[in-house]
């Protein structure tokens, strides 16, 4: 079978043979993978990384141990964690520190044509929701955790920062003002409903909640500055340079910093089950995993969007 | 009267006249005034200041509208708000936009032989409290403005990083264990009650909430990794020059940083009351206003805990 690896900032595809299925686990047939910002950080040689990346995706269980699965389009949580910490019997799999992590560490991604993963971590696909829909339930799955993490009252002033693909999801997700560098797709966010507005001069002290979704290092303190006193700033973009902020403003202001990362499935394939989040302009190519080079090379320009690998 | 007065890096004592009472204001004699580091920080020129600094203090009150006042021992808050603003009809209005800060912000300080402030900025000092401890107020409301900010259920674990003046109160307040680099410091604490770590090797992923009170860049990164997943790190100590974080420790834990400053008096003055913190041996020196630059020298020195001024 085809399978992307990275390995020494190259993007190469190989072939090589399906994944042996281990107990407990399903063996899935990969009908479309996303690109995310942190595969190309993976291909940068971040965490050390090499192997298959690929932790968005939408596909088909054709080997299970339960033989309900088999036949159904999934998508997965990525965190594979060990069920036995005090993490895991919280619910927070997500935060065990034995966990491994579906294409980035410890466990090969979903950019080949057959990949696997533990049936406990699997959700079916309802039938309403469209296979190219479905394969972004990961990304708004971590646009919905900032729900699960701060209670934002009704009427509450919202802004996210950045309108990247995440930055479009959350703006979505949290009905919020977006502020952005680009009038394409400050206009996608527009035709979805979101009040978008070009980040020239950025209002002070404006907001209750900021959602840092820009991926620079510039970001974060111009999310603090836009936040109200006591008003919380939530950082959803990772920046691998340090960033150098003043904390002079976080303390007199006596703002929180709330780091946000992944999140769960459920309320991520409501939305999209129930259309209230527009995904289809996210979309900017669709390539098949023999041309995963140039599908990384597309996702690294400025302005593209959403890059999907599929099988072939 | 003797009034100090900071210019240019300078620390000088002037003699100048009384200062007239406002509507609405008292007029208070100074008892005991402390220096604290944002003393220093003005000394220093940060915020362009130049005037009377302090903001820690307890006074008698010599005049004022309401006759119930005179003759009393007095502590205050030290934010003039405007009265008028949204974060003011809050009982916000240590976050007014408007606000004076006594010492810091267009109001002369507490260290000179009279100063003013607003009657309703004004705390009695209850008898139980010797004058001498009362002095600590606003630094220990500073530390019990954490419980305000954050429930911390019962078997938390709870760290505090920095054993300086601030530390040695926020590890009482919380029962923390606290982690400092000077063994007398430390061994303060201990008397205290707390338990006292040398810094030396710092857990990872250990403690609910960390504190970081060390006054230094390196604090809030050593901060997020002593907290565990999804814990919270918070800001006691504002360092003037940039802090540099690596953001995806905050990110991949989802750690949550709150910035926290000045606190209501009311618990304070309990705890005081109750002798619950100790604050005896806080107190490195008690040198008269008309010593103030030798003052400000040891309050400046490594080692150095609360430096006390007192008239004369």
């Amino acid at each position: 079978m085809l399978a992307v690896r990275l390995e020494d900032g190259k993007v190469r595809v190989v072939d090589e043979r399906r994944p042996p299925r281990p107990a407990g686990f399903a063996l899935i047939r990969l009908l479309y993978g996303g690109i995310c910002n942190t595969d190309l950080e993976l291909q940068r040689g971040y965490y050390g990384f090499r192997g298959t990346p690929g932790h968005e995706f939408v596909g088909e269980v054709v080997e299970a141990d339960s033989a309900g699965w088999i036949g159904h389009r999934v998508v997965g949580e990525i965190n594979l964690a060990c069920q036995k910490c005090e993490w895991c019997r919280r619910g927070l799999g997500r935060h065990c520190p034995h966990r491994r992590v579906l294409g980035i560490v410890k466990h090969p991604g979903a950019f080949r044509e057959f990949l696997t993963l533990p049936e406990r971590n699997l959700h079916r696909v309802p039938p309403e929701i469209p296979t190219l829909h479905a394969v972004f339930a990961e990304p708004l799955a971590a646009a919905c955790e900032i729900l699960d993490q701060v209670q934002i009252s009704e009427g509450a002033a919202v802004a996210v920062l950045g309108d990247g693909k995440l930055g479009l999801l959350v703006a979505q997700v949290l009905n919020a003002h977006l502020y952005g560098h680009h009038k394409d797709k400050l206009q996608i966010a527009k035709k979805a409903g979101v009040d978008a507005r070009i980040a020239r001069k950025l209002p002070v002290a404006r907001y209750d909640y900021v959602v840092d979704a820009t991926g620079s290092s510039e970001g974060l303190r111009q999310a603090v500055q836009m936040t109200k006193p006591r008003g919380t700033v939530i950082l959803k973009s990772t920046v691998h340079d340090k960033v150098a902020i003043d904390t002079a403003p976080v303390i007199v202001n006596e703002i929180t910093l709330i780091g946000s990362r992944c999140g769960r499935f459920e309320p991520a394939l409501e939305l999209l089950r129930e259309g209230r989040v527009g995904v289809d302009d996210l979309i900017s190519e669709i390539l098949p995993l023999s041309k995963a080079p140039l599908a990384f090379r597309r996702a690294a320009q400025a302005g593209a969007l959403k890059i999907l690998l599929e099988p072939g």
